[in-house]
């Protein structure tokens, strides 16, 4: 299997971008990428992209909205959409070219521009056919989760406000995130409810942003960099929400079953992640993630919230970034942008929100919970500092 | 690199299938390619799918959309969209996804349901940015480059029209198509204008369809068939209108790039294709793809046309399914059953239309223009009889 690296990688800063067309978000990105690469890249080096957005401004669907942004006409262009997933997915279907030999330099690009039209998407995500018509909203369908895992586990509102603390402490350091603030815990149980037990603080903003990546072939990576980072593991699944034998109401299958297989072709496991972007949507989101991913034991998200472990300094650091709570969650940007930020910390690179651990693997996440859907989607993806195959 | 082969294609009779919901047609192409699997396959095999579809039907975004239709849950799923583009891409990521060795067993579904929306299609495909408020309809975009290519090359009318003569000569001997009845040059020019040039007839109906392939790796293909049909080449390219170099108005660069990609891949040149399934929305665009692909020259077109090449029994044959003219174009569905159309074919299962040549290499080609965008996106895979790796 050929390896592939990761050698650029760029975004614009997340926010409430009115004044910008989604293709100057999408050029912007795509310009801070080109200019990230240690020994400089032409455009006329890429050769395939793959574009991640679920193109809720309307404005730019198939393979040309790329191109249309970048001026990268006269190459092969795929769009990619996996409801949240849609940035992971395509940053996967990227390395996937790469790897079939197909290509050797491959752009990922996701875009969204959520603030023009944000009241019909959150009213177009809720999940229409089967639970729409009795409330569940994607935050009351999140704050059900919540309540359940309270119920099983006896996790405290308390530790799941942890979550969001932790993610603006994150996110007050980092520059490109759209909330800068920090709060505490009275603050997130304090702020205005939204479903219970969630509340303001639980969930994450409306933003518009977009975001970069440049994969390069094992051939070709000198060229580029001394200093790659590799893509290690990769995996995608679905699940349904309906299945009379799921074993528990609290977690995604979907999670699970994308981590084993990422973990598996990385040869690793969960214990081996040094550091993590997951997908916090929502507080309880990322406390059942930890879980799902193995980050601790089933029903002790809350207590590993709690203690510090997902801190910067804390053993298993996550989103160092702020997460979608405070960064924001442009959907096919995320992912892309999530990539980026392990990118930047396993190089060392990751600035103020740097973690401590000298990092070696580095994991990305998302769920996503399809429109009119009754199943989640999930992407995992797993970079790492040493080159793969000298690791098998 | 890996060799993929294809062993098992499906499809629905296309039509107007106001009486069956997304799930229903794409579950049942998937079951149809499931049975055409010469030796049987579980679903359990499949590890991975890919989904076409623009999701016009609003029904079915996101991978989820072909883990509801087929029930299968647990594992990747990809949904791609590229316009017209769209199921043809779904396949080359497919195959991507096999020759990258992440894949054993993948499922390519495609699915459009057009007729409940297909006003608003039509209305909503048009060049929304540029060129709608100046009347110019997808059909009038493509009266246009005819104008042009009577104008450049004195094509004529009855030269286009016999595209129509040709594919619906083929529909009413081809199962699954929409439209069954034929029709000679006079009909096609009496019938009722569109927009000049392209009357009723030269124009693709608003058809509900599905299909669905699979693809499987080489150390797997025996499990399957001893009569495989290979993935031998494909491409995938974008262009731009807009370009003031382009040197021509009447075709499309972006099918002549994506061809050069695939003829390259393959190891071939168009003179080694003997059967092919092009895009013809219109009867112009199949006329330009002709050109486009390098069947004959520039210009000649209509003269290729008109002296029979490209039908059944001709030298080139073009579209033995009807092509979109007859058999119809649900978008996600459409380069799907190109690809199993031309999968039987070679494997001399065409039936009815099967091809006299004993075809060795297929082409299958989409053309599509992008919403809001001012460039194509073309997308063109080859199958052949022989092993690639053979050969090479």
């Amino acid at each position: 299997m050929r390896d592939v690296a990761v050698v650029g990688a760029g975004m614009i800063d997340f926010g409430e971008l009115f004044e910008q067309s989604v293709d100057e978000m999408a050029e912007r990105a795509y310009l801070n990428a080109l200019e990230d690469v240690d020994r400089g890249i032409s455009p006329e080096d890429i050769d395939a992209a793959w574009f991640g957005t679920l193109d809720i401004a309307e404005n730019a669907s198939s393979g040309l909205g790329l191109a249309h942004a970048t001026g990268l006409f006269d190459m092969p262009a795929t769009r990619v959409e996996n409801a949240c997933a849609t940035g992971s997915t395509a940053f996967r279907g990227a390395v996937q070219a790469v790897r079939a030999g197909e290509t050797d330099v491959a752009l990922v690009l996701g875009v969204e521009k959520m603030r023009d039209s944000a009241g019909g998407l959150i009213e177009g995500a809720s999940l229409e056919q089967v639970w729409r018509g009795r409330g569940v909203t994607m935050p009351a369908f999140f704050g059900l989760r919540a309540t359940r895992h309270m119920h099983e586990f006896g996790t405290t509102r308390e530790q799941i406000a942890e979550v969001s603390v932790k993610n603006h402490e994150n996110g007050s350091k980092y520059p490109h995130a759209h909330y800068r603030f920090t709060c505490d815990v009275e603050d997130v149980v304090e702020s205005p409810q939204v479903t219970y037990p969630l509340n303001l603080y639980d969930c994450c903003p409306v933003t518009d942003g977009a975001a970069a990546t440049i994969v390069v072939d094992e051939n070709v990576v000198d060229e580029y960099t001394d200093d790659p980072v590799w893509a290690a593991g990769s995996g995608l699944a679905t699940d349904s929400f309906l299945r009379a034998n799921d074993e528990s109401l609290v977690g995604f299958p979907a999670t699970t079953m994308a981590a084993e297989r990422a973990y598996e072709q990385a040869g690793i496991t969960a214990d081996d992640i040094d550091v993590a972007e997951v997908h916090d949507c929502f507080t309880i989101t990322e406390l059942v993630t930890y879980e799902d991913l193995g980050f601790c034991e089933k029903g002790d998200g809350g207590q590993f919230a709690e203690e510090g472990a997902t801190a910067l300094d804390g053993e298993k650091p996550v989103n160092p970034s702020g997460g979608l709570l405070a960064k924001g969650h442009p959907i096919g940007a995320t992912g892309v942008a999530q990539v980026n930020e392990i990118y930047e910390q396993l190089r060392g690179e990751a600035g103020a929100v740097q973690v401590e651990n000298d990092p070696e693997y580095g994991l990305q996440h998302n769920i996503g919970i399809g429109r009119n859907a009754t199943g989640s989607v999930s992407c995992v993806n797993i970079l790492s500092r040493d080159r793969p195959s000298a690791t098998r």
